[in-house]
C-alpha cells in the first residue's frame, strides 16, 4: 500500500496578490505570512452568534423540504440517513448568497487570490450528535483538479461555524504547511466517484508515509471556537475530521472561492465532469460585494 | 431506538473504604472526593517515561510471537489486521505482573475498593497511527455484570499510558459523574458476544437520551499526557474513544482490579462465562505488594 511515497513541491504561489497589491489590505502582513506558512487562517468569533443563528434555522427549514432532501444536492449519512451536506446553498437562498458576498470575507479572499472570484462550490456540513462520521485526510484541490479540471492552486475555502466546534464534536483538523506540496493519491478515480466519496472516502487518500512526514513537519491543528468563527483555508491544505462522539451537533458552512482566471477545464481524470452543484462550470461572473454592511 | 431511556441511581458506594479507613491513605480527601464526584483520577506523568519504555518494548516482542498473535488472547484490528489488544498480559510476563503489584498503584486501589483485590482482567490497547478504530460509549461494569456475573460495582481500572496521549491519537474520553447511574443498554447479549464486541461494539450501547443527559450534566473529559501517566477509573464510568487519525501510536495498559469480596458468579445474561483471559474466574488470591520499590 506504500508504493507511491513521492510528493511534489507546489508550483503556484499561496498568496496571489503580488508586489504592492499584496499590501493593499484588508489582511496585514502578519496574517498573510501566517496564511502563507500554514495554509489557513482562523478567526475565532468573527461573526456574532446572533448573526449566524438565522443560517442555522434556515438549514432546519430545508430539512423539511422532502423534494430537496431526495435530490442529489443533499447527502445523507450512510449510517443514520440524516442530512449531512447540502450543496449549492447560495443558489437556494438569498441569505446564503449575500453571505458569500459579505465585503469582509470577499475582501480577504480577493486579496489571497489576487483579483476577482466566483463560487466554485458551496455547502453545509452537518454532523449530528453521536452520528456524524469522520472524513479521511485529503486535499480539496486534488479532487477539484482531477475530477473538476481546476487548473491551478488558486482557490480558497471559507468555513463559517454555525455551532460550537470543540474537541469532541469532530472539528476540522489541518496539517499546517501541507499546502506546500502536491501529494499524489492512490488509485485511478472511478467513474461517478463523487456519489460514493461524499459519504466516505476510500480512494484518493495520500500515502501514510507522506502524511507521517507532513505531520512530523507541521503537526496537526484543530481550530475550536463558538458559532460565528471563520476559517479561511487554502485549497491544497490537507484536512480531515473525526467522528462526532458527543451529543453536540457540529454544523459548518463552506464557500469555495475560485479565481476567475482559474476556471475548470476538462477533468484531468478523463471522466465526465461532476454535477453543477459540486463544481460550478456555468456561472463565472465575478462576485460583487453585498454592500449592505450588516453588523458582524 | 429510543425506547428505553430509564437509568437507575447507583446503589453501591464509590469509595469502599469506610469511616476512619477512608483516611488511612494513600489518597488524601481531596483526591478521594474528586474520584467520588467524577469517577476517575488522572495522574499526569505518574511514572517516568524511562520506567514505562520496557513495557512498550516487550509488547513489540510479543507481536513477533505468531502463536500468541493467532490465539484468542490477541485481538486484531478489523481493518488492518494489526494487533489491537493483548489480554492477560500479567500472566505472560513477570514485568507486567510486578507492575500490577506496584505498591503505589495497589495502595490506592485497595483504599478505593476497601480491602484486598485481585486482577479481573489485564490488557493492552494499541491504536496504531491512522489505523486504530474508535470505541463507542460504554460502562465496563455493564459488561462485567451481564457477561461475567460480577455482582457489585466494586472494581477499578488502572490505565497506564505507554505512549503520549493527545488530542489527535484517540485518547480515552470519560463522562464525569456518569458512574452514579446504572444505564441499561439495548438488546439482549448475543452468545459469544465478546468475539465481536472487542472489535467494534454494536449491542450494549446506552441510549442517546441517557448519554445526552449525562454529558449535559458532567461534560466530557479526555485526559492527555506523556508516557507514564496514570488514569484510575471506576468500573461504571462511561467512556469512549475516537479513531486515531494521527500518525502517532496510542498504546495504553489496563489492569482491572476487583475486590476479593466481589468475585464473579453466574453471568446475568444467562450465557456461558467468557474465557479466563477476559474474566478471571480461577485465581482470586489477594495481590501482594511487589516490595522492590523501583523508582517511579
Amino acid at each position: 500500500m506504500e508504493q507511491d511515497q513521492k510528493r511534489f513541491t507546489r508550483l503556484d504561489p499561496v498568496i496571489h496578490a503580488r508586489n504592492q497589491d499584496r499590501w493593499s489590505g484588508p489582511l496585514g502582513e502578519e496574517a498573510l505570512s501566517r496564511y502563507e506558512r500554514d495554509g489557513f487562517l482562523w478567526f475565532e468569533g468573527f461573526f456574532s452568534q446572533e448573526r449566524v443563528r438565522p443560517f442555522f434555522d434556515e438549514l432546519k427549514e430545508m430539512a423539511k423540504d422532502t423534494d430537496l432532501v431526495k435530490s442529489d444536492q443533499v447527502i445523507t449519512d450512510p449510517d443514520s440517513g440524516d442530512i449531512r451536506s447540502v450543496f449549492a446553498m447560495h443558489e437556494l437562498s438569498r441569505r446564503f448568497d449575500e453571505l458569500t458576498r459579505d465585503p469582509r470575507i470577499l475582501g480577504m479572499v480577493r486579496q489571497l487570490l489576487g483579483g476577482d472570484v466566483y463560487i466554485h462550490q458551496s455547502r453545509i456540513n452537518d454532523k449530528f450528535g453521536f452520528q456524524g462520521s469522520g472524513f479521511n485526510w485529503h486535499s480539496d484541490f486534488e479532487t477539484w483538479h482531477s475530477e473538476d479540471g481546476m487548473p491551478r492552486m488558486r482557490a480558497v475555502s471559507a468555513s463559517i461555524m454555525l455551532t460550537d466546534n470543540n474537541e469532541f464534536n469532530g472539528p476540522l483538523m489541518l496539517i499546517p504547511g501541507s499546502h506546500h506540496y502536491f501529494v499524489p493519491c492512490y488509485g485511478a478515480t472511478p467513474e461517478d466517484n463523487w456519489k460514493d466519496s461524499l459519504k466516505s472516502q476510500r480512494v484518493g487518500v495520500p500515502s501514510q508515509q507522506n502524511l507521517r512526514d507532513l505531520v512530523n513537519q507541521g503537526g496537526i491543528q484543530a481550530p475550536k471556537g463558538p458559532p460565528g468563527s471563520l476559517l479561511l483555508f487554502e485549497c491544497n491544505t490537507l484536512h480531515a475530521s473525526n467522528k462526532n462522539l458527543s451529543p453536540w451537533p457540529r454544523s459548518n458552512l463552506f464557500f469555495v472561492y475560485n479565481s476567475v482566471d482559474n476556471v475548470p477545464g476538462k477533468p484531468f481524470c478523463g471522466h465526465e465532469p461532476r454535477p453543477h452543484f459540486l463544481a460550478n462550470r456555468e456561472d463565472h461572473e465575478p462576485l460583487s460585494m453585498h454592500d449592505n454592511l450588516e453588523p458582524l
